[in-house]
């Protein structure tokens, strides 16, 4: 049985009715004490996944309906369209009579086609020239999920120190604990793994309604560098973008979410 | 009983146990033929928000499954959650026995928060300086959705002419033709009702999977100041973002969708 607790925290088991049972586990809590969004979203995208049989993970867009809480849950699956290059599915995260999140994914694989890169990655000094935040800029936070991800940054954010910075946008680098590999499910977790941008505009916390996440392609071995950025805040909720590229210097992922101040 | 097409062609009616029955109507089609994303997104947002009988639109995320056809139509809603400031449900978009499109979408009403804006709307010239591009600039292409909504931008785009510019950027205005009032499920249609800027990099066309709109507020009457942009094309699929801004400078609604080259 593999010791990986990536592996083992996403997992779930077939029924084989299109149900799923898994565990939340407390190994993924944010600083609020609850299993991160993104850890949800990647235990679901990978049962769906499996409940499909098909292609890479491409794109998903997940509601959060309920606060969750570690422990048993059981995943809903079903499949709505298997096409030629695309198949779709939606998983509801069930804990007891809890509906606690809905899924809608797409899966397929490309191949073939054009690529071209207008964008640019973030422009961070390397991963060995950079402060660990989890250790030198948050004394006070303790969080399950600070063992599970490593994070890098060029300096320690200024809302650590009480000074935020008035500019909501936050690079950095970020890999799974220990350099575990990374793939399209945790890439999805790693979108929504670090503290919200709006604590750099002076704001305590934020609450993500609705997440899409675009999976693009497999990284490369090594640190993902992230940029995250709010631009727009809106009578109390505000959105929120999320880029992923690897150490090749290939956009992996990007986000979006709604979110409530 | 109104004559306004957009309230006609949007309009659902219940049977009572979360069905409804619509029409797409031939009267916003594509160039293609095919009734356009974003009206069926409209209608599907209208009748999902009727059932729930919550708030104004917020979210929506919808996959396209199989082309839709104009005719009968059926819309299957389920109400997720009600929660105190979010209600979500999903509807699917049935035609005979193929499954269109599957929508999962939030409600809710905005009052109070922080407001704080770092975008900025497209430097369009006012829409008396521009031209029509729907008669002036695409002389050969007949689509009823031409005859729905007012475009208008500064200059004839480049691929009209053969020309493709090589920025997949494009920005114009946008109303629902007469200047018809724009309600939040309209501006999810006008995040996809035009040309997609990949035109400008010599792609002839393009097939939305996944598309998620914010809808952050009501625009002030008049028109909609529209940015259409593409950055990132990988393996033969595209991002595409849009951004609608109304005449008052307020962003109304963003969008972000993952295509098919």
């Amino acid at each position: 049985m593999s010791e990986d607790i990536y592996d083992l925290d996403t997992a779930s088991t077939p029924r084989g009715d299109g149900i799923r049972d898994l565990t939340l586990t407390d190994r993924w809590n944010t600083p609020l004490g609850k299993p991160n969004g993104g850890y949800l979203l990647a235990a679901m995208l990978r049962g769906l996944g499996e409940e499909i049989g098909g292609g890479d993970a491409m794109v998903a867009a997940i509601t959060y309906l309920a606060s969750p809480e570690t422990g048993p849950a059981e995943l809903r699956t079903s499949t709505l369209r298997r096409g030629r290059r695309v198949q779709t599915g939606e998983a509801a995260l069930w804990e007891g009579d809890r509906h606690i999140a809905q899924l809608l994914a797409s899966y397929g694989s490309r191949t073939g086609g054009r690529t071209l890169e207008l964008g640019t990655s973030p422009p961070l000094p390397p991963p060995g020239a950079c402060v660990d935040p989890g250790t030198e800029g948050m004394p006070d936070v303790t969080a399950s999920i600070f063992d599970r991800v490593d994070y890098r940054m060029a300096s320690r954010p200024g809302w650590v120190d009480g000074l935020p910075s008035g500019d909501p946008t936050v690079e950095l680098w970020q890999r799974l604990a220990d350099g575990r590999e990374i793939d399209l499910p945790a890439l999805a977790f790693l979108c929504d793994s670090f503290a919200p941008p709006v604590l750099e505009i002076g704001e305590l916390g934020s609450m993500t309604v609705q997440l899409t996440v675009h999976l693009h392609r497999r990284p490369v071995p090594g640190w993902i560098a992230t940029r995250l950025t709010t631009r727009h805040v809106i009578n109390g909720f505000h959105e929120e973008d999320c880029e992923l590229w690897d150490e090749a210097g290939n956009l992996v992922a990007q986000s979006r979410q709604l979110a409530i101040l």
